[in-house]
């Protein structure tokens, strides 16, 4: 399974791999500490959920050239033969502190440091900004669907337009990470365990001679797990077709899950719907609703009133519309043994291998971040960066999914609430520690 | 190669097969049309570029459930043992129409249909959206950056940024395909020999003693190949630098290739370097732009009178960031040898197997697009929809990326100017032949 998904070292940008060359020919091996975070640039988020970490450790324990690949650098012409045979041996050999996935983390704050040679250490930039960043993004995003839906359980149905294959199966994972119930993407059921959930298409129902007949034919196949769509003709007629197939089930021992809404005023629909099953005495019959939801389009439908159970939410979280990348960057912050930052206006970078501290109060709410050296410790500062890679070695096995979800489950517990506003600014404390702020001072004042 | 892309049945919204499985349990085989179509709802985009229509193919020349799969499946409970075994042995059997890539396209006209016994064509939706929506999305996106660029060479460097390894892939082979010169992203190059282009990181600059070392030894490493990046302590400072290094350069024999600019105002920047360069003879030596470009930030910066001759974008078309998915949908037309359509309010569709039929002026210029029945002929209109597939073979080799270039390069000439506005609203017309209007009337009527 992990060969088939390696991303593999031409998963890069070519420039990785010229400034690798060029370090090469002047020997140029010293170690480089390498820090990845997100810019603060565009406030479009209060906070972040890590993610993406996993892909990672897989890539780097196995990051090698093959020869097919060292071919095609040669086939380019644009490395020396040295070069190529050095590569042809490289294996990731550095250390990797990183925060881990389900991790609450905010703007400019390291996510993954970075301890190699520099070579290799410049070689992981295109696929570390890309594997994290994305899931990270993915991750906030479904967070924040998931705090406005208020305890109703979530489906991601966004496979069908995402960014391709990996982003569809990406998405799954993060989304269930940042606490969906469930996802529509059998391939994501079957690599990473997530549940999966589906109902049934408008092309199903018009497939059969009324709408009835179709919920029949779905609920003999399926009499324990039917969902019916009820909005091919018009939703509460839908919900009358499905009321009448629903009580034959139960006096046939069985019962509809649920039906689902794709279509219309969703509020208004679903109140009448709720009653027209409630009038059927199909109490425990769930409302489904799906078509472009997000966290603005949840948050305004049930200050409507919506009677809507669970939310099927696609395209817009697949591909995270509103805010459809991050400004992650990887900025060498150390090189041999001197540290280093960049000055560029707006692109301030920190200097130093850092740590995050955490600070709570008693009842365990977040407090502040405080961002110090690699090295110190803060008192009733919580460390979130682990070393979780020894000279290129994974220090541990991969956490399981489920561990992942209770981490975010309880870092987002544990955030207090204004910070999960969807519309609202809200600059959680993020400050630099003496010792930290002290090292910046002594690197400005180095030319 | 093929196979290790597969990206196999499971590649699906769970519902597909649940419906699969229930048309089997019901014994239906029939066969069915479905359309694929961007419906006009958002008017982000006057006009489209078709893509990914060789992924399409490639996957279903190989489509087939592995042990593997039916064994996943299995495990989830939701299926019958013979529907399984069906599976198991299904092969994609059916016949498809497509627009060849690098077609230019228009909202509601049909890109690809199938025709196929229903649980195959049903079965194909979310792979098909997801593939061809993507991809058409990123094509046309570049090709507003083409048209923006005004014969300046652009290079793809979203690598970083887009979401997930496949999406990277396509979009340097969309973007291409749309007129890019070349990418950064090493992967794509070896897979579909796009060239591969790249110039440093800041961090190289940062890891010498002074930029003028930088760069000496950058051109030591690749004498004909060298674009300085000039912003990592003063663009201007940095392009005298340059020019020294270049000028040198020339008195071994050698020519810099150009210089990159990251940040800045880059408008005045570039007319400064570009004086720099011109004042040391440098006239052959080229301003790279990167930081942020997409067709919005080209065309302001060529208003502004910006000396610069290619652009490197990255992150926003990579993502499409103004507008990051299309409202691609997959409908079914035609049933049991019955046309069928949905009345939804604002998602109507069109019954019927159709063809799209373009209509030029004697210059070559398009004037409009009739779509039609399959079987039609209108005339002087070109059928834009070809059968690319029969009974689940493929009807010829993939055209080569070159040619898929070509097409787009002549189909983008011959689109009148006012379509390739990236700010104002211009519908390029798009009407239904009488056959196919007339058509509708009797569905309509039909209960």
């Amino acid at each position: 399974m992990r060969k088939k998904h390696r991303a593999g070292p031409l998963f890069t940008d070519l420039y990785e791999l010229t400034m690798g060359a060029s370090y090469y020919a002047h020997r140029v091996f010293d170690t480089a500490t390498f820090s990845l975070y997100i810019r603060d640039i565009r406030s479009t988020r209060n906070f972040f959920v890590a993610a993406g970490l996993e892909d990672t450790l897989n890539e780097l324990a196995d990051f090698h050239f093959s020869k097919e690949e060292i071919e095609y650098l040669n086939s380019t012409g644009l490395f020396a033969d040295d070069f190529l045979s050095y590569l042809s041996e490289l294996r990731f050999s550095g250390n990797i502190h990183a925060m881990p996935e389900g991790t609450v983390f905010f703007a400019n704050e390291p996510i993954i440091e970075v301890t190699a040679p520099i070579i290799e250490a410049q070689l992981l930039e295109t696929f570390l900004l890309n594997t994290i960043g994305f899931q990270s993004m993915i991750a906030s995003k479904a967070a924040r669907c998931l705090h406005t839906a208020d305890g109703r359980p979530l489906l991601d149905f966004s496979l069908r337009r995402t960014h391709g294959r990996d982003a569809g199966l990406k998405v799954a994972r993060s989304t269930f990470i940042s606490g969906f119930a469930a996802t529509s993407n059998v391939l994501a059921g079957k690599i990473y365990g997530i549940p999966v959930s589906g109902t049934m298409a408008h092309s199903y129902v018009s497939a059969f001679e009324n709408e009835r007949e179709a919920f029949f034919a779905y609920f003999d196949t399926f009499p324990d797990h039917s969902i019916f769509l009820i909005d091919t003709y018009d939703t509460l007629e839908g919900a009358k077709n499905a009321a009448a197939v629903a009580k034959e089930m139960k006096q046939r021992g069985h019962a509809l899950v649920g039906v689902r809404l794709d279509s219309g005023d969703m509020a208004g629909l679903s109140r009448g719907v709720r009653k027209i099953l409630d009038d059927a005495g199909l109490f425990d019959v769930q409302i489904f609703a799906s078509s472009g939801f997000d966290e603005f389009k949840i948050e305004k439908v049930l200050s409507q009133g919506a009677k809507i159970d669970a939310f099927g939410v696609g395209t817009k979280v697949g591909v995270s519309a509103d805010a459809p990348f991050v400004d992650v960057v990887y900025k060498m912050v150390r090189f041999k043994g001197e540290d280093k930052r960049k000055l560029s206006p707006g692109k301030i970078t920190l200097a130093g291998a850092k740590q995050v501290f955490r600070k709570s109060d008693p009842a365990g709410r977040y407090i502040e971040d405080i961002i110090g050296l690699r090295e110190e410790r803060i008192d009733e500062g919580e460390p979130l960066l682990e070393k979780v890679m020894e000279n290129g070695t994974p220090t541990r096995s991969h956490p399981t999914l489920q561990t992942l979800r209770k981490r975010f489950e309880i870092n987002f517990s544990r955030l207090d609430k204004k910070y999960k506003s969807i519309r609202t600014t809200a600059a959680y404390p993020v400050k630099l520690s003496r010792r930290l702020k002290d090292l910046q001072k002594r690197v400005n004042s180095t030319p």
